[in-house]
């Protein structure tokens, strides 16, 4: 008996999120189905965040336990193997028992990617939330996430209707920056099209159901210049979702990295990813 | 009447290339059939590259004549609004009745990846040509990339059967360059994977069909170091296709670019992207 943690990349499209449904492909179905078979029984796997369909993840981390011992780059390649070409496990570690991908996590890390300009580079489709010119005034989004920073209730930007005991956070940060040009992305062939891509990160103890993308859509009122910065602060305050933006679709969200507390010397204290 | 030259992105997958075929969906009929309904009348559009099936574009240039004149700006957007998101029309200008995409560019610039990490950023999947480990050795590859530079014969990198008036060809820059770590791509999610993406560019007067290609096969054996740098020039000179490493596949590569003279003041010498 060992547990393992591991961490993977998925594109989310065509995938009805991490979590397994009564119908759709799902990342832990996907992944115990894989398990079952390598380990000749059935796997439970714990995942660090529910990504929902459509999301896409750079470090999803899940966690599980295993009959056999398996060496961890021999786990990597077997899942690999098996799992399509849209989920990849990227590293696997032996961890303690007490480890679990969800509980034992520290902060996450999610980024939003918006495309700012006429057409959207067909490379980046599937990867961004398409926002036509007028141009984002990028330094107003940055002043306004960065009101998001600190220990703070985030009750109005939580889907309604979702229970959980406590709508406090604490943002480590939250910001937004605009690139352009070649700089912009050797591969994704933004340097061949007019416009802008604004990139949204941000690290916390934790989020709330829809919490990322709609601090976005709110973000985007305030870029496209139909409300001010302080605008952001006065949502927060007001912890009531109708007042903040709408929610920001699937496709321009990315679960970046996972990062956990060092147990008993198994594991650094950093970003896992 | 009034000829247009068109600036177009396109993800090849799933197009059987540039060119109108029997079967199967090409850019030329998709920008074909739009035009015809917003000119009312059959349109013939000439392409300055033949893309084959699966080969992506950031810059490849049409041009066509038009009964209507219309304004370049919102001819952009009517393509847009009827192409497929797989093409985007990125820029439109009026030219001179003597410009033709094909026979008036002076010169293309391609680019090609290969993703050199055990498994694939599924991100990228659609963009890359997978050399799992070991490590491609970079600055070999640029030293065999370089000797292409100049005016050369290049019989040994057309694929057999091709009949053209002659295969020299003038290259007027051939590099590789290795990137890895975050710098590789902030939306690709090539941070998250161990791996580095390794970039070929090559600019030149022209270039023989599947001849990129086969040059990236020759230089995946000189980075595998099965072959020395120097037997590019070898290969070169033996002016025979079969001395050349295997033709990489479509899905790596890209028209990044097509250059044209400034005929009488209506185009700049530049790079037109």
């Amino acid at each position: 008996m060992r547990k393992y943690r591991l961490t993977l990349a998925y594109d989310g499209r065509g995938l009805v999120g991490w979590q397994r449904q009564a119908s759709g492909t799902s990342v832990q179905s996907l992944l115990e189905d894989v398990l079952a078979v390598l380990d000749g029984r059935p796997v439970a796997v714990e995942g660090a965040g529910r990504t929902d369909a459509g999301v896409h993840a750079l470090g999803q981390v899940a966690s599980f336990t295993l009959e056999r011992d398996i060496d961890a780059s021999t786990l990597v390649r077997a899942l690999n193997f098996h799992l399509p070409d849209s989920v990849r496990a990227v590293d696997a570690a032996p961890v303690d028992e007490t480890f679990h991908a969800r509980f034992s996590a520290r902060g996450k890390h999610y980024r939003y990617h918006l495309w700012n300009g006429a057409a959207v580079p067909p490379m980046l489709k599937r990867y961004v939330w398409h926002v036509p010119p007028p141009s984002l005034d990028g330094s107003a989004m940055n002043e306004a996430a960065r009101l998001l920073e600190g220990d703070h209730d985030f009750a109005a930007f939580q889907s309604v209707g979702t229970d959980v005991p406590t709508t406090r956070r604490v943002i480590a940060s939250s910001s937004v920056r605009t690139i352009a040009g070649p700089e912009a992305g050797l591969i994704a062939g933004l340097e061949a099209m007019a416009g802008a891509l604004v990139v949204y990160d941000v690290e916390g103890d934790g989020f709330l159901r829809h919490m990322v993308r709609s601090i976005v859509g709110t973000l985007v009122e305030i870029g496209q210049g139909r409300r001010p910065p302080d605008w952001m602060r006065a949502v927060l305050e007001s912890g009531d979702r109708t007042q903040a933006g709408r929610t920001a679709p699937a496709e321009g969200l990315f679960l970046v990295a996972v990062s956990y507390a060092a147990p008993a010397g198994t594991l650094t204290d950093r970003m896992v990813q």
